[in-house]
C-alpha cells in the first residue's frame, strides 16, 4: 500500500487538539488541494472561509450546537457554495443564471464542497494534522451566514477543524464493504445481514471505547433520520436564493 | 511538498486510456478508499456500482451524452445515494425514514458522495491511474437508474472513469486563490478582477492547447448556466423517493 493509500484508509475524526497553531506553510498547502480538486465544468462554484479568531470560532461552536473541539482546534473552514462567483461571471455576458434554483445546481454543488472537503481532509491528514468535519454550521444556518458575511446565492454546506492531535481517536469500524461495492449492477440482497451484522459491531466498538451510551447503527440513524434534524436548511437556502426547486 | 499533495495538486482530468485492464489489487485499494472517506453522522448512504462490462459501459457512454472515454476506459465507477440503505435501518427500529424528503437529506448525501468521488480520484492517481468524473450521469437518469437496476430512494449522481492514460493532459489553469480563500469573513471585492484575469488566462490556455472553440470561463459558464442543463434530475429524483422538498 502507497503511502496516500495508508493515509486514506487510516481516516478517523479528531475531537481533541493542542492549542498550537496550524503553520501557514501547512494551512497553505491544505487550500492549495482544495483550489486543485475537480470541480464540476470547471465551474469553481466553491469558497472558503478560513476562520483562525478565537472569538469567532467559539460563536461557530456555540452555532454547532456545542462543540467544544471547534473552539479548541486552531483552525476552522466553512466551505461555501457560491453561486454568487459564477453569477458575476454569468452576468457579464449579459445572459442570467438560473442553476442556483435547480436541485442539479445543489447538487453539484454539494458534490464539489465534497470534493474539496476529502481534499483538505487527506491534505492535513498527509501533514499529520487531525481533522473532524463540522455538520452543524446547518444547525443555525442564518446565524452562520451573518458571522462569516456570506451574500445572497451562497450557502454554508459544511466546516473543518483542523490541528494538531492531543489525543488520538480509534477508527470506527464501517458496514462490511459487500453492502457498499456492487458489481455491474446494484444488489442489496445482502444488506439485511450487513446490517444486523455492523449493528453488533457497533455495539462492540461502543463497549471497547468505553462509550456505553453508543447506538447501534440502526438505532443511531432511527433517531436522527426519523425528523429533519436541520429544518433550517431549505427555508434559509430558499431566503438566500437557492431555491431548489427546478 | 510531501507524495499525498503532489498528487492532489497534479490533478487534472484525463480522456484517453488503454484498453489494459485495471488490476483487481488497483480497483480494490480505489474501492477501500473511498469506503473509509467520512461519511456524515456515520450514514454510510452511498453505494458504488463498479461497471467493467463493455457493452454497459458503451451503453451508459451513449446515455451521458457521447463520451467516447467512458466506453474506453476498462472502468466505470457510479456513486449512488442510497436511502434505501439507512431505511432498511431505520425500519428495523419501528421508527420511519423521512431525511430523504429533504434537501438538507440531499445536500448530506451530495457531499458524501463527493467525499467518495474525491477518494477515489486520489487514490487512483497515487496508484499512476487516470480519472475524468462524469456528471453526465444525470442527463438521462431514469435510464440510468434501469441500467443499474437501482430501487426506490437511491439515484445516481455522478461517475467516474478510472484506467491506465494513453495521452496525458495538461492541468487547466483556476481562477486566481484569492476568489476561493477568504479569512475571517467572505469578501469578493477581488471577484471582478480575478474573474477578468481569468476569463484572459483561459483564453490563452485554450490556444496553448490548440482547442480555438474553448470559451472564455464567463461565456462557457453562461452557455451553461442560463438553464436547467440536466432537466431530468428533479423529476426523476422525486419519483424515486428524493423528494427534496423539506
Amino acid at each position: 500500500m502507497n503511502e496516500t493509500l495508508h493515509i486514506q484508509q487510516s481516516h478517523r475524526s479528531i475531537r481533541s487538539y493542542k492549542t498550537d497553531p496550524v503553520s501557514d506553510a501547512m494551512l497553505d498547502a491544505i487550500v492549495a488541494s482544495a483550489h486543485r480538486a475537480p470541480t464540476s465544468m470547471n465551474m469553481q462554484e466553491i469558497s472558503l472561509i478560513v476562520v483562525r479568531d478565537a472569538e469567532r470560532r467559539a460563536r461557530i461552536a456555540e452555532l454547532a450546537g456545542g462543540q467544544a473541539w471547534i473552539a479548541q482546534a486552531p483552525v476552522f473552514i466553512a466551505i461555501v457554495v457560491d453561486f454568487h462567483k459564477t453569477d458575476l461571471g454569468v452576468r457579464r455576458t449579459g445572459q442570467t443564471q438560473i442553476i442556483h434554483e435547480s436541485m442539479e445546481g445543489f447538487g453539484v454543488a454539494a458534490v464539489d464542497v465534497g470534493l474539496a472537503l476529502g481534499a483538505m481532509i487527506t491534505a492535513a491528514e498527509s501533514q499529520g494534522l487531525g481533522i473532524v468535519p463540522i455538520g452543524g454550521i446547518r444547525r443555525n444556518p442564518q446565524d452562520m451566514i451573518e458571522l462569516l458575511g456570506l451574500p445572497p446565492l451562497t450557502f454554508p454546506l459544511v466546516g473543518l477543524c483542523i490541528g494538531h492531535i492531543a489525543n488520538d481517536a480509534p477508527q470506527k469500524p464501517r458496514m462490511d464493504i459487500s453492502a457498499f461495492r456492487h458489481d455491474e449492477r446494484y444488489n442489496d440482497a445482502g444488506y439485511p445481514a450487513a446490517i444486523d451484522a455492523y449493528d453488533a459491531t457497533l455495539t462492540h466498538y461502543w463497549k471497547e471505547v468505553a462509550r456505553n451510551e453508543g447506538l447501534p447503527w440502526s438505532e443511531a440513524l432511527a433517531s436522527r433520520l426519523h425528523t429533519i434534524y436541520f429544518p433550517q436548511v431549505k427555508p434559509v437556502a430558499a431566503m438566500q436564493g437557492l431555491l431548489n426547486d427546478k
